[in-house]
């Protein structure tokens, strides 16, 4: 096995029931020796596998499940296989997850084939993969693990525990924090979309002087880009997650642990306050602040600034309960402009009426 | 000629109109001697090329064109080049150029520079580009060509005759099927965007377990990204056919012979029914199902299911119907909205008027 | 210093304000020996920056910089530190940029661990950087730079003075011009999406044999794509400026420098003219023709032709003055239906009241 090459995959784990149980710190109710070897779906588990109801309405599924064992909450009554009892059957189940699986990485150790640079410092524990390339003066803290095909352009510091995935960009001068996972393809630190018009009618490129830092804990999905900074950076908070195919220009600040889903534009020097949610194709125009725990709808267009804890829909975006009124409108309106065209004929009947009796 | 590069060029195939017509099973008219080297556009083919007439209104080009020779339907009475006459001259076109045109591709063999894992399975006539990367146990079926700077993650298994294009990343266990194309920059196979809210704000990773499955005949267009499930699969079936930047959520379904136009969205858990088509940058919800046949518009915004057959547009969608009455009527709102004043203000008149009277 | 790696990062540039005013060719105000080392933004400039005065709303900031000097217009009167005077300060501001601040880029030479085919042609001062591939009968430019981990598919060719950045893909015999910056993960020329559909409901692939041409100037952006023709060139004419995740179909043209903002997707065929502004998202159906000097606001849908010099908005889109006052009555559309339909039953009224007194 040499260095920067995949773990060895190991036998297979098996805990009893009474073993997971503790491990989870639930109790548990039922036969404790029945035997767990992984986790699985209500619909597609099987013997060996542990399951958990997370709505109500998936109780049926429940009944019906091959699985060995089941978490539930606290009120549930079913006991038909062993079960597990926590406060929140999701998290239970997500940490018997963890348990079970271990996400594939490479072993610690720097792969023949990967050029990096004599002037690059690497952590203790630090794994670069076939064919990456880490550039002068890089830094890439304890434990992290830089898949195959990886760029780190020079000056870029990279934390302790991140995982890079293979085709990742991350360019020169970008400061990336502690267990920060960035998958495929993404490109942080790609210039800034930023030029003057001359009297021409071209435009003049403006230098893209600035940089990126990515915080602790943030994700960034497969194939996303977060430009750097025209001056200063482009700022990604703490615990901030980004899905793919995500557009983040330069000068952006996304607060504390938003959440970016697939597609999400937002414009230069826009600020996502913290805790907001953004749903799907969603777009935020330049220069606009969107407050702290302010949830956007997929798809909406952010023209303006909105106040913490909006919630908004459409484009241009509206309060949700106005664009809800609209949406619920809009089936009725051709029928509604047919019905007031029928009301002004019958007010003409009228005025004629009145006129003819004057 | 080293292993892993290119196809050696040869001469450039030469026909006659009469070699071609046999070839195409299309009765041909005219001078069957003269010689096609080439396919081309009406507007821009010259002598030696072979063009189509497509639609009916394309005939003064057909007649402007500077092309050899044509294939035209049955009905076309054109003769001044020498046809060919084809129930789909569309279709009878496409065999020509694949007749005339052969994409670049690698020659089988792996490139010194490659990194296979010596764990690899690697079928007949292979081709594994310069520089990339195929990891332990991966398998690759027999004339699948690899180009330069691919990574396969390990446990990967791909079919016969499939094109994966450079900078492709497929993750690790995913499948993929026989003759899929995977075009420059895709993702297969990237983690579910899956989170748990945790009491403090911030969010824990649900581990993404499962994988994508993408079934035969498959093509997956440059920079798109398709997760892997939670549990479970996402799964693009057999004959799918997938432009740029899309994004599939993980858990998700692409049902038969579907078409996702550029930069469409897919969120999780969604069902996509077989021959389903989708227009630009059009989006789906999570945990929706789109019946068989439904046609969805360019940028609209699915947010529940829709039924087997039905066309839909706008966001949030309507049937195409409503929403081309809605269209309609939006550049007259405005004025509607005037009028409807004035007649408030005459039926004020009327009631004083009525009023006064009594 | 190795071929094809990083260029020596020099002592850092010290100007006195008046040389840099002469370089500038700009008339100055204020002590002219006072060291100029760096630009800066108002709020974050120190000692030794130099920052500029870009709207006359930002001269609070300016009265507040810690910056050692300031670029300003003509017509303003702030002297508090040494001022250079000029007609267009951001545009003096960027020369300042330009000459303080050298983006990152390569040496001349071609790394060792490049794989660069026997018959590519490399121009003077090429630097090819490492795990780079150049196929076959590909022509490279004087002086351009090509990050490491490219792939420059064979017969391509490249003009002077461009830089190609890391993980981009050139697809075979694709052209670009001199000058053009591609930014990480831009893929050029992958293949459009054109399909026949069959009778048994499954699409059979139309060879793609076109391919793209990228004029002089242009700059592309983090993970775009543009397809080749299926016959002919897609055309990028001089001067255009892509965003990042932006798609451009098969035998698109944009005209000389558009600018086509983040996410934007262009479809099949279509004509962007020159000089127009599409904002972020939006999106051009395929086989339109959108006038000279258009500008498209963002999200916008355009079906269909729009004139040269015309304002658009919304989906389907429609001109910017009629698309505002639908934005306008949006809001109170709810009230106005509720108002039409109290009208309604006063009109009712007034009918029976009528009829009554007949």
């Amino acid at each position: 096995m040499g260095k920067g090459e995949r773990k060895q995959e190991g036998e297979r784990l098996t805990l009893t029931v009474r073993q997971l149980a503790e491990m989870l710190g639930c109790p548990f109710e039922g036969d404790g020796e029945v035997r767990i070897r992984d986790v699985s779906s209500l619909e597609m588990a099987g013997e060996g596998d542990i399951v958990f109801l997370g709505q109500a309405k998936l109780r049926k599924k429940l009944e019906e499940t091959r699985a060995s064992a089941a978490i539930i909450p606290p009120g549930e009554s079913f006991r038909r296989i062993p079960v597990l009892i926590a406060e929140n059957p999701q998290l239970a189940f997500v940490r018997a997850v963890e348990i079970f699986f271990k996400p594939y990485r490479l072993e610690p150790g720097v792969h023949p084939s990967a050029q990096v640079a004599p002037t690059a410092k690497l952590g203790k524990d630090v794994a670069v993969g076939a064919l990456s390339v880490v550039g002068d003066d890089a830094e890439i803290g304890e434990g992290t693990i830089i898949f195959p095909l990886v760029i780190i352009y020079p000056r870029v510091k990279i934390g302790e525990g991140a995982v890079i995935h293979s085709h990742v960009s991350i360019r020169e001068g970008v400061r990336v924090g502690n267990r920060v996972i960035i998958h495929n393809g993404a490109v942080i630190g790609s210039d800034g979309f930023g030029y003057i018009k001359m009297e021409n009618g071209s435009y003049r490129k403006i230098p893209q002087k600035g940089t990126v830092v990515i915080e602790d804990d943030v994700e960034i999905g497969a194939n996303t880009a977060v430009d750097r900074a025209a001056l200063g950076e482009t700022l990604i908070r703490r615990g901030v997650k980004i899905d793919n195919l995500v557009q983040v220009a330069h000068n952006v600040e996304i607060g504390e642990n938003a959440i970016l889903t697939g597609q999400v534009g937002i414009a230069g020097s826009s600020r996502v306050g913290k805790n907001v949610v953004m749903g799907g194709q969603a777009g935020v125009a330049d220069h606009v602040n969107v407050g702290d725990n302010a949830t956007i709808a997929a798809q909406s267009g952010i023209h303006k600034d909105i106040p913490a804890g909006a919630i908004v829909a459409g484009t241009p975006h509206l309060d949700i309960r106005e664009a809800a009124k609209i949406w619920a409108l809009m089936p009725q309106l051709h029928d509604f402009v047919k019905d007031m065209k029928r009301l002004k004929a019958r007010v003409e009947e009228l005025e004629k009426l009145i006129k003819n009796k004057s």
